[in-house]
């Protein structure tokens, strides 16, 4: 029989992936994950901290391997999407996590609201501009998912046009698998309390204030609305080629670490090869050497 | 009376962008610059390489200025331009020096042969289409440049457009200047022996087979022709809005010293600042502390 110290170890013994994995079609109540959560890997931070700079030589170099094989017609890619309530995170990890990879292979792209012409547009059509090239990686720091999560909140659309919008979800992230992107979904889970503590941060830290916006202050009053939004997103778009993580973001430490191993798992998955050459080793080695 | 010993210290003294500055309007003489030079700054390798570590808790810092400013409206953002031959480091120098950087406010292009597309439009129009936004560091892996090199060594244009084209691209890049944009162009000069070697190096580690096109061997019995190509272009853009620097780049530790001590010294003359809130500091944290 198992104990309860034999299924934490399984636990940690097993892919980071399938312990943060959101189960999907199921709802999900937030309020009964721990944002300061350790549920897997590193105890403490320094340990946390060393276990994430020994990942990068191996990220760095997965993602060479990944670069290289593009450029003899291997489509794949990977796709990290950063969704979570201000302040969780989505610039750190791109500082600190995408700062790991070379960043010539890296695409990253931040969206904001959605100027008039992108409004014009399905909402759609300017993440389609912004996805990755084979062989590299792409970052967005917020995404679709902002369609269904202020839309939602806020009443942006007509209720039925934003339903509709899950299953247009899904099947574009579906496309996008069958064209050969990996696609990561991270949601960085943030607890109110923490978010104070980083607002009053921003406040007492002059060199911060460019980061504070007053309006941060009256968008926590809508704070349950965001986490049901963020529910039944991770509910409804949580699909076989394109789950969502639930990183627990109140430690910084802890979120680097966990988005960088979710990371090298996938890139693992992918085992990408240098491609071999399409010429003649030593007939050129001889040529050149005439040079 | 000066000794050399004195002009060498003085030299050593001197900002590095005064020490590789090229001289405008007078013919370069390419032949007459060490490509394993090392005419100012760390003498060695382990120093070289300990040198550029220390640099870059001060980039990270200038560009988070930088970027912070923009954010109140500053248009000030740094284009660094790398030009050179194959293997001379531009892909490496991203590497290892745009690497020091925040990746969320890095815009990295790197141009190849024009596409149809870009043919069928003016030499700049796919230029302008990469430049960085305000407060971001652009990065351009070869450039513009190239329309006066590859251009002017293939003849790939009747040779009064290309001769046109020195002026317009003075035009440009004073353009940029007025608009608040910082170009750095930095031309990684390496020599013919080393890029054997480099040449050599990737034929015999089959982890780089994808890096080496046999016909960079055939491109090696132009390189005199590339030479004189680049001694023109370095003549007759070297501007006082943006001028080029000549980066010995046999040495790879010392071109991403020099690079990133270029990039330091351009920072700094630009001096960004934190803007001020234009908020109520006290108030804002008793509002916040009531949520």
């Amino acid at each position: 029989m198992a104990t309860k110290d034999d299924r934490k170890k399984s636990r940690r013994d097993a892919p980071l992936r399938d312990v943060l994995r959101v189960p999907g079609g199921e709802r999900i109540d937030l309020t009964a994950y721990d944002a300061s959560a350790i549920p897997a890997g590193p105890a403490d931070k320094a340990t946390g901290l060393a276990a994430t700079a020994a990942l990068a030589p191996r990220l760095a170099d997965l993602h060479e391997r990944l670069y290289a094989s593009s450029t003899a017609g291997d489509r794949r890619r990977l796709l990290l999407v950063l969704q979570g309530m201000d302040t969780s995170g989505k610039g750190g990890t791109v500082k600190h996590v995408i700062g790991l990879f070379n960043p010539s292979g890296c695409r990253i792209r931040a969206f904001k609201a959605p100027t008039q012409e992108e409004r014009n547009h399905p909402f759609l059509w300017r993440i389609t501009k912004a996805l990755p090239q084979p062989g590299e990686i792409g970052i967005f720091d917020r995404s679709h998912y902002e369609d269904v999560l202020i839309a939602r909140v806020r009443d942006l659309v007509p209720r039925a046009r934003l339903e509709r919008r899950y299953d247009q979800i899904n099947h574009f992230e579906k496309s996008l698998a069958d064209d050969g992107v990996t696609v990561v979904k991270v949601f960085l889970h943030l607890s109110y309390e923490e978010q104070r503590n980083r607002l009053l941060e921003r406040l007492d830290t002059p060199e911060k204030h460019w980061k504070f916006n007053p309006g941060d202050i009256e968008e926590r009053s809508v704070w349950p609305a965001y986490q049901e939004a963020y529910e039944v997103a991770l509910e409804r778009c949580t699909t076989a080629e394109a789950p969502w993580y639930l990183v627990p973001a109140d430690r910084k430490w802890y979120r680097n670490w966990a988005i960088s191993r979710l990371l090298l798992e996938h890139l693992e998955g992918l085992d990408p090869k240098y491609p071999p050459g399409d010429f003649d080793v030593e007939e050129c080695r001889r040529r050149l050497l005439l040079t």
